[in-house]
């Protein structure tokens, strides 16, 4: 086997740049990591996933933030199995970065609150709640709810990073047990 | 409440943007059908997600397929949790698709592996199996196995649809199981 490959980063450089991405997530609204996806287990036993938008990114503590409406289906999940991945796609990168995390619901404080636009505010509360069937569109009330306000910590556990975008695919997990040291994986 | 808004579109619509969102992915590489994720029930419980290529999509038989290497942890994973989710994430039109499907792993046939490209065969197969700890990339060897060639068929049993890009969020789900005549949802 290939042992000199001339592109192969160090391990380290594959964490960090996970970060490096994640980061404008947050504040930028085209950043690839402005919407991630959050893959749960549903009532029903499956898999479950929706598009999510990234708020907070902490590298040091390993923790990431989304906000939720408390009556969301993925609350109820998140309590019966905090377990979940959060997952990166970056297209034009070709990088994919599998978070798995330990996600709690908690509320959200005033000055999360008071960081929250005006008009997207309207996004936590409403009637009747998320997913509830209705007989038309009109039949749901947007309106905002300052107690349905909530934030989901996701504390992240492990880093399954692939590249598929050089000149072989690269994959390397990083685990918060054995502080971040990684390990790489075969494709 | 408002039931006359205006920018309404009948129920129906919702269930065919979907399908016409769907086909574009099988054969063309920037549509945003392309990439869908694919969420699971992992082995320690949790939910997982990956970024997969739409392969085939069939309205009449509600089915979707996806290629894989027998010896990935999805298909250990499905074979142990056959409800998964495949979500559809439009960026421009603001749209999202849910599929809740049950997903079944089969050989891919002679018919099957002929419309792989060569390059793309060695996606399937090659050594050690995919996730398994390396020294270095390049003790991860690519080849192409006719054998560990997979198809995953995912049959539809209900699809939530989400539309953030109008005048007001609107949501819809369609079940097989009746006939996927579809519900409005609150969003």
């Amino acid at each position: 086997m290939d042992q000199a490959y001339p592109a192969d980063p160090p391990l380290a450089d594959l964490l960090n740049d996970v970060w490096l991405r994640l980061d404008p997530g947050v504040a930028e609204r085209n950043a690839p990591a402005r919407h991630l996806v959050l893959a749960t287990v549903g009532r029903g036993g499956g898999g479950e996933a929706r598009t999510v938008v990234l708020r907070a990114a902490d590298r040091r503590q390993g923790l990431l933030c989304l906000h939720t409406d408390s009556a969301s289906a993925k609350v109820a999940e998140l309590t019966a199995q905090p377990l979940a991945t959060l997952l990166l796609w970056d297209p034009p990168a070709q990088v994919q970065a599998r978070l798995r995390c330990t996600i709690a619901a908690r509320p959200g404080t005033d000055e999360e609150w008071q960081r929250v636009p005006d008009p997207s505010r309207r996004a936590y509360g409403g009637g009747p709640p998320p997913g509830r069937p209705i007989l038309s569109p009109g039949d749901y009330g947007a309106d905002a709810d300052r107690a349905r306000f909530t934030v989901l910590e996701a504390e992240v556990a492990e880093i399954d990073v692939l590249h598929l975008g050089g000149l072989r695919h690269l994959r390397a997990r990083f685990a918060r047990s054995d502080g971040w040291q990684g390990q790489w994986l075969a494709p």
